[in-house]
């Protein structure tokens, strides 16, 4: 079969590698769709990767192929989404369903061991989540850009209450899923932000309360305050140090900062209200749990979310990371192994 | 009566004032005992005090004196404390009955109106707390150095569960209110680590499972690993930036930073697990609710709280700030304006 | 003033009562609206009322009239809704904002002390909510037929989430309300479930992802069964025998009831599994916090709530609960002291 | 190897039976340690059993002996604690490490599958939990004696701070265990309450705060009434009419109940403040997670815990049960196949 492995540091290919087996309690999954993220771009441009050679691919969907020894609960051609985090099932972490912050250290499908860029993957069974009538190329993205703002805002969900307000910062990829995750899941007023006139459209289009331009930092925290006071959650989907700064500006005294975005910006935190108002919380989410999973795809199943999908063939995967790359993508790029135009 | 004040910037006095005359819904409260506290030396050298001139004091304990218009459920001379934030009543945080996150900024008696450093204060009666058979002098510096602690222990207490690890950085004032509320109210196992081995004797004597010394930071994070793997829960009540970085150092993945303590240090909080641990959270405590404050005073009534007590009389205020000022403090420097031989 | 006067077991009257003074910490306020409640009919109908003579009335909008000594934070004239709960204040129910199940016994505007189907009501400050913008006919009825729903669904929120299934028993004054915050707060499916036609068109109409008639109690078991597997969380806003034991047949495994509904039935609680599925939480809402009352208004003031109102003069207030006790009011009658149809 | 079993109704025998082999994801367990619990004899009285013939024993304990293809991280002769129940893995309840709320209907080791009274017990290799240095007899009761009250504690530690006062009804098996996890990991007073003098000589013996007598239930509600006022929380782990009387005579307006006790009473429950105080909170909590798992050994291994243990030859296990039967039984029962004297 085809799959688009990384080979070497900043070195990828589409190989022809030989269908993968499933072992006592693991799947094998024919790909129906798999997303291109970002993070992927990192793992390329690692100096020293660590798992090579490495089929790529996190955000998968696809179809039961043949189950392992031991496996049951499932029918080949069931349609499955796949949870892409591994935990090691035994900490405390993993043991509350938490295996996103698993104790072991970190593990996940295309990221430590071979992924969806392929037509085949093999996976754990317990990875494996009925989709409910959802289209698996619509569900691809769910799996990381849907499942990682669902799971941020449900960490912060006891301050989504009727009457509070929430700032989304970027409406990229997971941004423009979580102004819709925030308005079918709770009564906060949403105020989306991002330096995009396009975002803010799009922002509009799905939901958002209001819109706010980040171009001029001194002006957004200016309007946010104007709506807002000041807000009781700030969700940064971007975190460059500017955007840090925008959030710890506007948040309330009590509220909570959501710090999602990989952009390498540093938040400076000192205690007692030089920085930052008193009994303010912060989070550093990473990726969601399997019950989140569940939880989303529902949501998304049930038509509440829009996902802007731009379909790649499995042969034109270098080309979707390198338009990724360029910001050249609206949405989520999805590779389609069984073609894109299918 | 006498009166210990802030009168400009830098300057302080003791003062015969008249004795204040409660209004409607406060309360006359006679002191019993004032805990001297570090932040009265921040305002003490602040270059622009807000509010001058100022009784200081804001961890008090006495007696009703005499009710304001309005005011019922009191009787005279009975022993209460003192809950010193004053919040808007208004606000969604006070509404939760969070006034120490109050929406409307920052009031405290001692703070914003006159404290307690004089015989008599005036103070809004549902500030007022009955004792439990809790004397006076006691609790006196559970008012804030019991309050502050089991606060931040109560915002993190879903991660303080039996097989859990907790680390107490600094056992000063608070820090050793922290160590013995963490053994009355949880099980975790508690490592308290502190740079004074007098320090570290108390922290054992008060509970502690292990004590770790901190002058060498790298040992100390090594130590503290060796005990812990990481820790669930990291308390900083030193707040310099030697003690937030072993507090980084040492916490879990999913793990959680209190940071408490005013040493103007400061924390660099990057996403991506480049500074952090993944699904870290990290809380900026400050103060306690009414709630908590009942809650502490009912663990101290039942015995479960020593605290260490230097009592002084009224005319030696200026004496036990300058000793707290030097240092040479052990406990709590407590103004006992009945006499603190009485 | 005119105000409608309980004066003895059974008796009312419409009376010229002197306008009431506001004591210190209280205000005096001109009611704008007063919703009719059935509890006022249980009050009405008790054998040995306990407050008598009594002005009735305790879902209350209208505008600051006067302020009694001490009291500060609102103008004259401004439009206010009355947090109709009376807490002691200092237990520690209260203390965490739970007036609502205060432990010094139960206290209410109209239940304990004179209401609101007057010209004129004096209440204590903290019960004022500013209103955003509602206008206060509106913004009555959501003082009890809305937040006590608002708080049952709070208590529950955890179970509410995406993908989850909730059963509301009864849309009527408060279950109508229930079924729209529902849709407005969580992302749960909801069935809306009542033995009358026009409850289940209007359900329909205001959200509800599906309609069970409850006629037949065992085909409504099987029909919610076929919808939803087993339901999450069942809001009973009936209470009689019959919605309980439906609630009873229909909640899952680790589900939730919300019994709220005064119907007078008994739900008999067995454990092991033999009554009701092992996991099970019952919950006996009553009323709401005052922090859940300024949400529901916001919710309110936003646009997300559509109450059915019916409204009547002062003067007509006997007819308002003659025809409520005759089931002939849709929606929730209102008693305008200004004029029904100004 | 030897096995005791459930053969038919009523029917069960010492047989010599294969040992079994583990399959994909299971290992085989040598039993160190099995107990008798009263569900047992439930199981044995059933007068149309499921699962026949089935050996009997969930509360397990023992050593590795082999594991099964697919199982890594456990390592032969490791000591280990047996989780009995099984889930889906699938629904809600297990994604969110729920199993014992498990959507799909019950399952467990002992109960629906071959237990652990025998040489020898194969269990899926997710069941197995480091002892981290806990003795295996003292193991075997933490299984379920131990994890069931410690999850019912879990379920509402929210109402169980400092100054609030819970009561322990029934300090038998899972009571004597139950208020020994209160005193270690809460600051709750503890009132247990029992009709045996020997069970409150043993309450008082492992930290309850006081006694009561309930021979006499209208004084044993006064006395509690006179300690606490109110309960803030109320465990019952007999379960009779008589037990959950009193339990709904004492809980606190807003207060908890969580029944355990599998006596075959009915609680009436009536929304309204008839029946039960306004807010109450009800529970039918069944056995634990497996996270609550780790945290009761946790604090068993580090001593927190007292098992009273009477120890039986795997050969004497009819007599351990009979004893259990008759009540002759102090503390646990528990069958050491390798020998009692061992």
């Amino acid at each position: 079969m085809l799959a688009f492995r990384l080979t070497a540091a900043g070195a990828t290919a589409l190989q022809d590698v030989p269908v993968p087996e499933p072992g006592p309690g693991e799947v094998l999954v024919r790909v129906g769709a798999a997303g291109a993220c970002h993070s992927d771009l990192h793992m390329i441009d690692a100096t020293a990767p660590r798992h090579v050679p490495l089929t790529l691919g996190h955000e998968i969907a696809g179809w039961v192929e043949a189950l392992g020894p031991g496996v049951t609960g499932f029918a080949v051609h069931e349609p499955v989404g796949v949870y892409g985090v591994l935990g090691c099932g035994q900490c405390a972490e993993c043991l509350r369903g938490r295996e996103n912050a698993c104790r072991s250290g970190f593990g996940g499908i295309g990221l430590t061991r071979d992924g969806g860029m392929a037509e085949f993957v093999v996976v754990p069974a317990r990875c494996l989540m009925p989709l409910g009538g959802l289209d698996v190329v619509r569900a691809a993205p769910i799996a990381d850009a849907g499942l990682t703002p669902y799971h941020a805002i449900a960490m912060h969900r006891c301050a989504l209450q009727a009457g509070s307000t929430c700032v989304v910062l970027g409406v990229g990829g997971l941004g423009h899923l979580a102004v819709q995750i925030l308005r079918a899941t709770t009564a906060a007023t949403v105020i989306a932000a991002d330096i995009a006139p396009d975002a803010l459209a799009l922002a509009k289009r799905l939901g958002a309360h209001a819109v706010v331009d980040t171009e001029d930092p001194d002006a957004a925290v200016a309007e946010i305050r104007e709506h807002a006071g000041a807000a009781d959650v700030v969700f940064d989907f971007v975190g460059l140090s500017a955007t840090l700064d925008i959030a710890r500006r506007v948040v309330a005294t009590g509220g909570h900062l959501s710090l999602v975005g990989l952009g390498g910006g540093t938040l400076p935190v000192s205690p007692g209200g030089w920085t930052l108002p008193f009994e303010v919380r912060i989070t550093l989410p990473f990726w969601g749990t399997r019950a989140e999973f569940r939880e989303v795809l529902a949501l998304a199943a049930r038509g509440d979310l829009t996902t802007e999908i731009q379909p790649f063939d499995l042969a034109d995967v270098a080309t979707a990371y390198d338009r990724l790359r360029a910001g050249a993508i609206t949405g989520r790029a999805v590779v389609v192994p069984g073609g894109a135009r299918a």
